[in-house]
This record gives C-alpha cells, structure tokens and sequence, in this order.
C-alpha cells in the first residue's frame, strides 16, 4: 500500500501530499486522531471530512502503510497517553499479532473511545487484503466478538465511522439508551424511529406527564406529542423558538437520555437564527455536556449557514436521521462499557 | 401531513414553495418520476438531490399529502403510461387498500422498476405514520415479502432511494450479478468487496485467462490483478489512460456483468482528464448500453470537476463504494425479475 504520512495539527506538523490541508488557523483540532492503513482511505476520509458544512478536524492523522518502521501498537500506545486525542479512529485490514492488538485496543478502550473501521470480512475481501498489505485479515467473527467483550466501537461503513467519530468528539456520553425523537415534520421522523428500532441499544422513553403537558403549552396546536411515546412531532409551523423551547423541555425530562432534533428548513423558518438559537441553548451551562443532542438539519447544501452556526460554535450535526441514530447507537454502547467497567472496578474494591 | 405539491419537468409546472427549482433550461429532466406521502421527505430529497456535483433531475414529481383528491394508485397508474417516466420512486408511510396498491404497484414493476422507502416499519414508526397521515403502515414482513414477489425495489435508506432511482435511469440493466471491482487503490478496493460480500445478488467472477494477460500488459507493474478472482488493484500509479483501458478490457470480458470503478483521485491524476476519459468511452457505442459501470470518485468535494464532467456526459457517479453496491445489487434483483417474467411469458405462449 502507499502511505501518505503524518499530520499533527495539535504541534502543526504536515507531511502529506494530500491537497486538503487547511490554513493553520483555519483547522478547528478537536480531539480526534487517526489511524489508517490505507492511504487512499486515509486520503478520503481527509477529503469527505473538509467537504463539511465546517471542516472536520483531526488532532493527529497518520497513515502507516505496511508498518516498516511502527505499527499499530506503538501509535495506539502513543495516542493512549496522548491528552489532546479524546478518541481514537482506525483503519484496519489486519495486523499480524491479533490478540496482542485486541489486548492494548481493549486497555485503552477503557480509558478513551476507539472506533475502528475493520476491512476483509468476507473472504474475498481478505484476499485482497493479504495482496494489498500482506494482512491475515482473520476470521471476522473472531474480531467482531473481540472488539463487542472489550468495548471497542465497530463500525461498518465510511460515514458510520465519522459521524462517530464526530459524536464522540462532540458529544457527552447518555446516560443510557433512552432517546426522544423531535422532529419538525412526520416523514423524517417516522424514518427516524424506524432506524431507531434496528437497534437494541436505543428505545424511544415514556416522558413525564407533566413534560407532556409543558410541550401541549408550548408548540402549535397541530403538533403531535408523544404518539408513539418518545416522540414529538412539533410540525413544519415551528418557529425557531418553538423548537429552542420544545428541545430544552424534553431535555429537563429526568426519562431522556439523548435527543435526536430533526428539521427539514423551510423556506420560512429563517436558517443561521435556528442555528444561533440552538448554539446558545446547547453552550447554556445548564444543558452543556449533560446529555446528547443529535441535529439533523436537512437536506444538502441549502441548510449550510443553520449547520455552520451550530458547529462552528462547537456542536456537530448530521447529514440524516438514520446516519444520526447509528452514532447515538455506538455512544449508548461505549457508554454502557464504560459504566460495566467502573461497576467492576467498584466491586471489586470492596 | 402538509404536502408541497408537483414539479412537472418535462412540461414546465411547478407549483412546490422549495426553493430548489432551477431555472429550466438547466434541469437535467431524466426519467426519474416520484410520488411522496410526506412534503418533508419530498423537499429533503429535492434539497439533496440539488447538491449533488450535477444536480439530479426528476421528471415528474408528486407530494401528496394524505390523498384527499388524487391517491397513489391513480398517480402510478398515470406513471404508468407516461412513456418519459423510466423508472418510479416512493415514499410509502401506508394506504388503506394494501392488496390493490400492491396489485398495480406489480403491474408496473413488469414494465417500468419502482422503488419504494417504505417507512412505518417497526411498532412506535407505525405509530408515528398513522398520526402522520392517518395510515395504517401494515405489517413490515408483510410488505417486504410482497415487494419481494412482485419485482419492486424496497429500499432503506435515503440514500440508497436517491442512488438507486439514478441507477436505473442512467444505466443499462445487467445480465446477471457477475461484478468486477477495478479499484485504483487498495483499502477502498477492499472496503468495496467486503460491501459485495453483504449482497446475495452479487458475486465477483472469475475473468478469462486472456482478459488477466491483457490487464497485466496494460497496467502498471505493481498491479495486483484478480487477488481475488473479478478484482483489480490498478494502484496510486494508474494514469487516466490506465482507467480507461483497463476498464475498456474488463468491459469486453464477457464473465462481467457490471464493473465498480473506484478512484481516490491523489493530487497528480488530472480530475477533468479523467471524467473526460471515461466519458469519452463510455459514449462509445461499442460500451454504451451495453454494461452498467457505477463510478466511485472518491472523495468530497475535491473531486467535483472529474464527477461533473462525467455526469454531464449523462453518466451518474456515486459518492462511496458501499452506495454503488448497494445500487448494484437492485439492478441485478430488478434484473432478475423481468428476465423471470420473460421466462414465465414464453413458457406460457408455447
């Protein structure tokens, strides 16, 4: 494989040869480094990532090729201790030492998130792995249930793995799978909770009488609350303070755990305010890293200045509701890791 | 619901308030018609739709609300005749009469493909659906298992709706699920035949003797050639005319069915050259119609110039390998049908 190096934007080091390096100053860094085995992987994960409404930053981004020189576990050790990285992601064909890999993924894995993209699952794919960087890509159940035991995010495509990735960075862990969809017009809703129900980490809460009642209150009178439960329907008459407030009631509601907020921006809602709106309510110390709030402000280019206002003052949003909805998925998976190990941890101090 | 109403492109009709209509002249009109229960999910995949490197034209496109005047069947049936429509695309939440709407909607499908997002699929969507529209969603398995009958495409996602209407408006229909990956780098290449893997549809065949000679003739000398079998790694090093005759080789094998072209264009490959190229080829009339070939130019926005001179061309482009899969395999499903109907169609005239 080619190998297109290494670029640290925490010290500012850059020695690729891929066009998307930004002006210095530009590069929001976050806290997420990468790992890749592949250079055109690599290469487009960088280029998807610029083509953002905001740029997606990475802290550190190597591309290791067939790993003459260091390896996977030397980088993974160096990013564990590492304070800038709050998350780890990786490109993986295979790696020579399987269960020594496992071991330090699952060690760090306990102390920050590790998402890894694995390649070579069917046996052509292996093939092509072995010819590509001489991997033994390994039996792909054996890595699956190794990666599930130590708490190591999988995930199965491109876009899974960013919006994971951005998640993690973004995002305060749930507290579990308890999710609440609000959404500002039925047909992505619906799609919405039909995601939600692939899967098992995720279900939709019964709220509080009394938040139900406060909703009633505060949205349009056509507005469909809590038919299903977990769920609120705030319609395409919702103004940008309809939303702000409807959003802020279902996150005092002790039942949720993580919100996904879905609005498809008519003409007549005004796009950078709903933006602005929604910043100030999320950078609000009441409601800042306490629980998970997912946006999805669709579709496409025409929403960009409501998506670059909330992330450019540090909350990220998403392309759909289902891409939204497989990173809550993994959010509610690492964290229920996470709370199993300090379970353990506590037992076993007693 | 509320309901955006209809964009009639090839007439000149549109009475919607989204903003996406561009100014006629430059509506690329296709065949693509839609019919949508929902004006949210009808405006986001106009607002998608609109943001791709070309913008995805439609022909004819419906909202209808909760179907107080017209309803599905009598649209689809005016779908039907309409002789510009090539293929149909839905987003079903549910209708009243499930038997008759499944009925016409098979009707169709052995004449025209229709491809269906039908939403209202687990217990709480189905809830949703019906304080949606007043529809009653039916059962999943129900829906799946008639869809599956009657040669209708059902498909998951948003994007594999938008990826899959193209397909089949921009690509000749395959013989049989026989695909061939013809990648300019590895990880992707990989990333790409794991995806074929999760495809009953579609298998990766092994290629004549003379066809691998040629390949090898024409391609770099670091390039791995069918490590798998109907797999071809033509590396980084790969000039735009290593493109196109090593796919022009491929094409004229008669083992391949379909070809996934992926490229992750690095900064010496020239973008406009290389969409030029393929064009160029694929206009030929020795390849036109005759093959699809999906076109993954990877990644983001860096290569538009490549993806707009090919989609100018009339030749669609994805955005990831697991989206041209995806689209791959309902074609060879749809495929497979009206070559099963015209099986059943002599045996019944002898």
């Amino acid at each position: 494989p080619n190998c297109i190096g290494v670029i640290d934007n925490y010290s500012g080091v850059d020695t690729t040869f891929i066009e998307t390096g930004l002006p210095e100053d530009e590069i929001t860094k976050g806290g997420i480094s990468f790992i890749s085995q592949s250079g055109a992987i690599a290469s487009s994960i960088l280029m998807i990532g610029d083509s953002y409404p905001v740029a997606m930053g990475f802290n550190k981004f190597v591309s290791i090729g067939n790993m003459a020189d260091v390896d996977f576990i030397d980088l993974l050790e160096y990013l564990e201790e590492d304070e800038s990285t709050t998350v780890i992601g990786m490109y993986l064909e295979g790696y020579p030492e399987g269960r020594k890999l496992i071991d330090t993924m699952g060690r760090i894995a306990k102390k920050k998130p590790i998402v890894v993209l694995k390649v070579g699952r069917s046996e052509e794919g292996a093939t092509a792995a072995s010819s590509h960087t001489g991997s033994m890509a390994g039996s792909d159940m054996v890595y699956r249930s190794a990666f599930k035991q130590n708490g190591i995010v999988a995930v199965d495509t491109l876009e899974e793995l960013m919006d994971t990735l951005k998640a993690f960075d973004g995002l305060p862990l749930p507290k579990d799978g308890n999710i609440f969809v609000l959404t500002q017009a039925g047909g992505p809703g619906i799609y919405c909770t039909d995601a939600i129900g692939q899967h098992q980490a995720l279900n939709m809460p019964v709220i509080e009488d009394e938040t139900k009642a406060e909703l009633k209150e505060i949205l349009p009178d056509m507005a469909a609350i809590c038919e299903p439960e977990g769920y609120a329907d705030i319609t395409a008459a919702a103004t940008v303070d309809h939303h702000v407030k409807s959003l802020e009631c279902v996150l005092d509601d002790p039942n949720v755990s993580s919100v996904v907020l879905i609005t498809i921006v008519p003409t007549f809602l005004p796009r950078k305010e709903l933006g602005e709106g929604l910043a100030e309510l999320y950078t609000n110390s009441q409601y800042r890293d306490k629980k998970p709030v997912y946006n999805v402000i669709m579709a496409g280019n025409y929403v960009e200045t409501a998506r670059i206002a909330l992330e450019e003052a540090g909350i990220y949003t998403f392309d759909t509701p289902d891409r939204a909805v497989n990173a809550a998925s993994n959010l509610v998976y690492y964290s229920e890791f996470i709370s199993s190990v300090e379970e353990g941890g506590k037992s076993h101090d007693r």
